[in-house]
Formats: C-alpha cells, sequence, structure tokens
C-alpha cells in the first residue's frame, strides 16, 4: 500500500495541485494553486466574505463511519454553508491538511476527491494550501467569498415579533450518523449549502438575521438571540421539519426524534428571522427554490427570565 | 491550573473574540468576528490575495523550545510573509485552532497573543476562526490581503539572464533553532514579514519572480526554477547575508555555517529576480527600505544537465 510518505511533502502537494488544475480556471480565479497566494478578483462594489472551519479526525469524523470523500466534501459544505449563511457566492477555498506520515495514499486521494467535487459543483475552486505531517488527519478550509455591498446578511438584526423560518429539514444528518455509529451503514448524508437560497434571502425585504444550521437549531438560534438582547424564542418543536420516514427510524434505533430535530448539528439549512409584515412562507419558498418552514417567533423577554441554552460542546 | 475544557468551546471562542475585538475597528473591515463569515472591504480595483499556513505542534514547534508567544506570532508572520511575497496588503485573517482539552489556558492565551500581536503590528485583524479539540495544538491560519490589479508578485516570470536578489540575512532562524535544540535557551527570533518591501517590489520595472524564503534559500529557488523551464541559477554562496556573528555562532556549536545559510527555513526574506537592466541593488534597498544583496544570476541549462534539489521534507 502507498503512503503519503512516499510522495513526501511537495509530492502530495503537486498531486492535490494536478487534480485542482483540471478542467478550465473559474471566472475569478487571477491566479490560482501553486505560488505564494492565490489571486481572485470579486466585481466591482462586491465586498469580500471570509469564513473557516475545520474538520479533525476523532472529533468530527471517524474512518470507521464515512469514506475519505465523504469527509473531504463535509469539509467543504461546512464552510460553503457559512459564505451561504452570509448571502454570498463562492470566489474560491484554501485548505491546510494534516496527516500521519503513514495514512493510505488512496485516502487522501479520497478527501482530496471529496473536496473538488464540492469545489466544482459550487464554483468555489481550491486555490491554495499547505499540507503538514500531525498524529491525526484534519482538514482546515477556509472559503473566500463575494456578496453586493450592504447586502450581506447578518447573525444579527433579530427583533421581538419577527418570525423563526429554517429551510429544509432538520435532524437528518445526526439521524445518518447515528445510525452509522450503531454500526448500520457508513454516514451517507451529504447536506447541500443552501448557497443559492442565501444570495435571494439577501435580497429579500424584511429578513432581521440569518445563521447556518451547524451545531443544532437550538444552539444556532442561541447564537441568533445572543446578538438580540433581551428576545426570546417562541419554537413550536412540532413544527420543526423533519426528513422523510424521520419519526420511524428514529423509533426502531430508539432515538428521540424530536431532540434529534433540534440539537443535531450539520444540516447546514438556513435559520433565519423576518418581519411579520414579510413575505409568506410559500413566497418565500418559490424565491429561495427550497422548502421553508415557519417554526415560531421572537418575543420581548420576561422581566428576570433566563435563556435556556442546547447545543453541544467541543470541550 | 485552568485548562481550556473549563471553558468550553464557546467559552474560549468569546475569549479570544474580546481580545482580538479590543481598539478600534481597522479600516477595510464590515463585519469583523463573531458571525457567519467575516465581510473585508479591498480599494476599488484592488484584486484579492489568499494564503494559508499551519504550525503543528512536533512538527514545527516544541512547547520546551518555544513561548507560546512565539509560536503565535510565527504562525501569522509565516502568512503575511505570503502576502508580502505576493506584493500584497493584509486585510485580514481568519485562524483554524485546534488543541488537546488538557491545554493550560495560560498556553492558548499566549498563543492568542502573539497571534494578535503580529495582527496589529501589521493591519491584519483577526476576523474569525474556529477552535475544535485535537491531540496536539495546531494552528492553520488563512491570510487575505488586497493589491492592485496586474500588480501581484508572482513565482513564475524568471529569465535566465536575470539577476537573483535576497532582501536581509538568512541563516538567523534555523541558527537560533538550532541553540534552542541544544537547550541554550528558547526560539527568540521572530522574522519580520517584508510587506512594505513587497508592495515596494511590486512597482519595480523589471522584477522577474519573487517568492519568500521559507522553506530555506535552495528549496525556495528551486521553486522559482520549476517556474522557469531550461533554466538554472549560479549561486555564490559565499555572497548569501548572514546575520552579524553568524559564523562565529556557528564555529562555538559546531554548525555547518553555509549550510545553515543555503538550506534554513523560515527567515522570511524575499527572493526574487531582476532584469540585468534593473536598478542596482543599492537603489533597490532604498525604495525597498531594506538591504538587498545580489548573490547570483540564472543562466540558460546545459543541454542534458540535471538540477539540483535541496531544502527539507515534512513526509
Amino acid at each position: 500500500m502507498q503512503r503519503i510518505s512516499d510522495l513526501g511533502e511537495f509530492g502530495l502537494i503537486d498531486r492535490i495541485a494536478r487534480s485542482a488544475r483540471r478542467g478550465a480556471r473559474p471566472r475569478g480565479v487571477v491566479v490560482g494553486i501553486g505560488d505564494d497566494g492565490a489571486v481572485l478578483r470579486p466585481r466591482p462594489r462586491e465586498d469580500v466574505v471570509v469564513t473557516t472551519d475545520a474538520l479533525v479526525e476523532g472529533v468530527h469524523f471517524r474512518w470507521e463511519t464515512q469514506s475519505p470523500k465523504a469527509v473531504g466534501r463535509r469539509a467543504l459544505v461546512a464552510n460553503l454553508s457559512d459564505l451561504a449563511a452570509m448571502g454570498a457566492r463562492p470566489l474560491g477555498c484554501v485548505v491546510a491538511l494534516a496527516a500521519p506520515p503513514d495514512l493510505a495514499l488512496r485516502t487522501v486521494d479520497g478527501l482530496a476527491s471529496g473536496l473538488l467535487h464540492e469545489a466544482r459543483a459550487h464554483a468555489c475552486p481550491l486555490v491554495g494550501g499547505n499540507v503538514s505531517r500531525a498524529s491525526e488527519t484534519s482538514l482546515a478550509i477556509a472559503a473566500i467569498g463575494a456578496a453586493a455591498r450592504g447586502r450581506v446578511l447578518r447573525r444579527s438584526g433579530a427583533r421581538a415579533g419577527d418570525r423563526v423560518l429554517v429551510t429544509g429539514t432538520l435532524g437528518g444528518v445526526a439521524l445518518d450518523v447515528a445510525r452509522a455509529e450503531r454500526g448500520l451503514g457508513r454516514v451517507r448524508r451529504i447536506p447541500e449549502p443552501r448557497l443559492a437560497a442565501g444570495r435571494a434571502l439577501a435580497r429579500v425585504a424584511g429578513v432581521g438575521a440569518c445563521i447556518d444550521v451547524s451545531d443544532g437549531l437550538e444552539a444556532d438560534l442561541g447564537h441568533l438571540l445572543e446578538a438580540a438582547p433581551g428576545v426570546d424564542a417562541e419554537i413550536d418543536p412540532a413544527r420543526v421539519p423533519r426528513p422523510r420516514g424521520f419519526e420511524a427510524t428514529c423509533a426502531r434505533l430508539g432515538l428521540d426524534a424530536e431532540r434529534l430535530a433540534l440539537a443535531g448539528g450539520e444540516d447546514f439549512e438556513l435559520l433565519f428571522t423576518l418581519r411579520p409584515d414579510g413575505p409568506s412562507s410559500a413566497a418565500l419558498a418559490a424565491r429561495l427554490g427550497v422548502a421553508v418552514t415557519e417554526i415560531g417567533r421572537l418575543v420581548r423577554r420576561a422581566h428576570g427570565a433566563r435563556r435556556r441554552r442546547g447545543g453541544w460542546r467541543h470541550f
């Protein structure tokens, strides 16, 4: 079996760079992979949006439950989802890959092919990177996007009275992970970053705050509320949209469906608030090109009351 | 002793974000740390430059030989140096920090304060990040810069006949690391990213190729030559500039001074080529605001000859 130590640092960089360069150079990339930095060109009157997210072996994934390709795809999707939540379009990404020297070359090939698959699917070319030895595999990606000035969606801006809405369904990825951890197959569900929906949402009048659901509905709603002092959310758990067959599968596995939908992370749907006189969820769904469900509303917090916080912790 | 596990993921993010936000928001930062992404604003007719570099415990640093603050500083300086080598000015940076849960909080504070020290010194604000558990500490940074269109310095563009020049001195960091590894004190030398020099160099007529010396003179010169087929370099090792007292200290430690100057990495000086009729090194030094030494020239490679390659390997 070939290991990455057989290639060396520069050999590994060349190998990934060659795959990344395949095909035409995307518009907006002036200098791609292979220099001290990449050069990207936003359009006039666009701002630049930057985000970073990392996947670490043993923390965010295990080889037993996920294919290398799925890990590579998820790593980029997490970043693309952050761009989507800002209403930005992707310009390009860079990756810092760390791995043990005895990692199989085909595992790195899988990671790279997963990453490049999503990069092509969402016009977010890999334009640079870095490889290093480490005792476990990790991918730290930074994605760069662009958005029309004054048009970015923010976590701040939620107000009492706002309606709370979410795209797509929640809990599906958490269920998939729970299945895989019970030995019932590998994680298969790769969520779709809501890039087109985020860009469309940035042009909707009356949007308050927006975030992507990466830590779970409760935790990410908590992030929106942190930026809105004195505001609380009333969410109807029964209205939180779940994938088809979700309850039945949860019941079969002895899992709490409601908990999974409220606390499960990485669905990468957009969670946002909307002024009361904003469009209906049906009208929004048509504009965003994705299902939109109203799950509750924001209220002024009762004097002296404390807010609950959900979500999971890394440390 | 407080450990980072006492704070949890969000607590640690809040702690670093609070330090990063201290002081006025730098120009060009529309949205700083704390949202799904940061928003940066280049000037009209500027392109965006992106680079990434990582430091991993046990590979790029050891706590025994380097203070956390020095590690944090080096991590950002490596990225700033890549921006310098492109002739770009910094806009901002993001960091993916991974660390064991039992890492002392004051160690993370040291890393963050080193990073923020360089961020302030070079107007490259920390605008976002990510923290994760891992079995060893690492910092993967992406830095975003801006450069006037058509003005970036490239690794490509070297031609036979070009003179080869370097800023500052080489070997100093390698000597400092060698001293530290012999138990003679910690690594103290933090190289200066040549940002102003790089920007000035981008406006000099007749510059061929440019790279920063991160892997060592031989290896980085090799990168320039890879982009210039059929071209070879004739370097006079005696002319490679070294810090004051370098030979004496090397002799005392039994180190090969010439090897250290040619192969030692992380000095982050600019290595560049210049057409024969370009300015003198004295004139360049005045324009760049830093010492500039001519160390050799590029020649057409003899038919059938092979090029030597130096530098060090990660895997």
